[in-house]
């Protein structure tokens, strides 16, 4: 090989394949979201930076539905209530004739949601998600994840985790971060199943609770789930759910919607470099489109009309990202 | 040397020091706790072991007052309690004309627990531990323990940790366990130092605590400190706690009052190799001696009676430390 040709041929192979080899967030198109996202890993972690930040206070906060897998046609945790009713009812003639059951039964949302307080759906949430030991209700939520399907995709719920996340996830784990979800979805629900699926173990998950009551039984001590005590991890509830469980700030938080917009607020309040990331669902094939007008959940508006003065990180979906699910989803419609 | 004569080195010199290289807890005598804890943490980190436990599972839980450091003459919290209150009185007459701050005042620990919910007690603590944002409380915190020194010992109060304990966290660390604070104490307090002093991040300290309120504010968001939603992280509440915050259950807990029993009892019944650990206050020469009746906190009769049939290990500390605190602390009285 002359010398001309072998320079040639280091440019042009061996640095490119380089490159995709250590590519952390392959399934993010090459756009500004990415190299966001890289370039503040790598001035928080580089350790002659202005921006260096210890290993111990690289906290990272995600957000779950709509932010690392899909909140359509309902919320997942919704769609685990419903079937448990479903799963119920036949033997249990009490909640059959419970009218909010019905509505759940029905499918019928905007009745459940009807009230300030969502009286229909806490109470759907309540008998789903109360009554029994801790130990039961996580038997109860592996069954049910190991068997249903969901509506579209047609895989299991686990599997519709987005790639691209995941891959963010990996890479901030990687660079000594601590990835943590805080999502208004219950707590209990998500720490299942977030250390086989995230990566996240269930200490670093935060979401709405209920207190559980401790009880000496026959067989020795157990914790009976209640519905008291019901703390909201929402809206403001965020950054006071982070700084319950936490105890400091975050340095990074990913979000899509106006649930997330005061945990990326005090986030990215904070001194020093901070990172703030909304996912704009803009993916009608691939996925789905809405902000101001959400099926459910997930109304986008406030937090996304302030992002550009914030400094936050807004991802067209349709646009960032390469791929939205790993390769086993079915693509599409 | 002659082969015999080298032998005899080898076996009387060289191994007892790499013995004493690797004792992973030199400030305990070689007493039957010791042995305990050694054969525990053998038990669960070796791969081909029957009791082998993952990394991930190896939680262990630890209180604090009276356990990692003295409650003696009263728990240190209740100090900085009463050393803000001083500090502030002069310049703050309501305060001032409080029947329950004269109390603290006046050292009248009687007065401030008087009635169910020791009414007096939970006063001066909301006084002095709300109503600011939590980096005001912080900072608060972090001069206090700054500046103040122990009546008896004349050295700061966070120089008075448990030697011996601080070799169990590290030594449980070094085999892959996380360990966590689990107190009735403040969270908000503990954290401040928590790291510093025990290696134990904010995030890992699980204590009473309060909820605080976001507001946005001119200077940006922050969190006030409020008194709503009192969780008391103490007997029944330390197993709620850690359900709270880990989301499973600990394999190994240590503790020395009946306030720390449902917390060893939960931990112990849990399925596969347990541990569970109770210091008893023997050692009024080198630290206090107290069980039935402490001089405030810390009472003792329950898990005591209890420890044979549940298998926890007692410490007398008298017999079974060989040291209490670190070099630099004035031993005895």
């Amino acid at each position: 090989m002359k010398r001309s040709n072998c320079c040639i041929f280091i440019l042009c192979v061996l640095l490119p394949a380089f490159g995709r080899a250590v590519d952390p967030l392959p399934s993010w198109n090459e756009t500004a979201p990415k190299s966001a996202i890289i370039e503040f890993v790598e001035a928080v972690t580089t350790p002659d930076s202005p921006d260096f930040v210890p290993e111990a206070e690289r906290i990272a906060v995600f957000d779950n539905d709509g932010n690392l897998w899909p909140e359509n046609p309902i919320p997942f945790q919704l769609a685990f209530a419903f079937d448990e009713l479903k799963r119920r009812v036949p033997n249990e003639p009490d909640l059959a004739a419970d009218p909010m059951v019905q509505a759940a039964l029905d499918g019928d949302i905007a009745k459940l949601l009807e009230g300030e307080h969502h009286d229909g759906l806490l109470r759907v949430i309540a008998l789903t998600h109360s009554g029994m030991t801790t130990e039961e209700f996580q038997k109860r939520v592996e069954a049910w994840i190991a068997e249903a399907k969901h509506p579209r995709f047609g895989v299991g719920y686990d599997e519709l985790t987005y790639q691209p996340m995941q891959e963010v996830l990996t890479y901030l784990r990687d660079n000594g971060f601590k990835t943590y979800i805080v999502s208004g979805g219950g707590a209990d629900f998500m720490r299942v199943w977030s250390e086989r699926v995230y990566g996240i173990p269930p200490e670093q998950v935060i979401g709405s609770n209920v207190r559980v009551r401790f009880e000496r039984t026959e067989d020795g001590p157990v914790l009976i789930k209640t519905f008291d005590n019901l703390f909201v991890d929402d809206k403001e509830g965020k950054p006071v759910g982070i700084y319950q469980f936490i105890g400091r700030r975050p340095i990074a938080a990913f979000g899509n919607s106006d649930g997330d917009k005061a945990m990326l607020e005090w986030t990215t309040a904070g001194d020093g470099r901070r990172f703030g990331l909304i996912v704009h669902h803009t993916d009608a094939d691939r996925e789905y489109a809405y902000d101001a007008k959400p099926k459910s959940s997930g109304k986008l508006v406030e937090a996304l009309t302030e992002a550009p003065e914030q400094g936050w990180v807004v991802v067209d979906m349709a646009n960032d990202w390469a791929t939205v699910f790993s390769e086993e989803v079915p693509q599409g419609e």
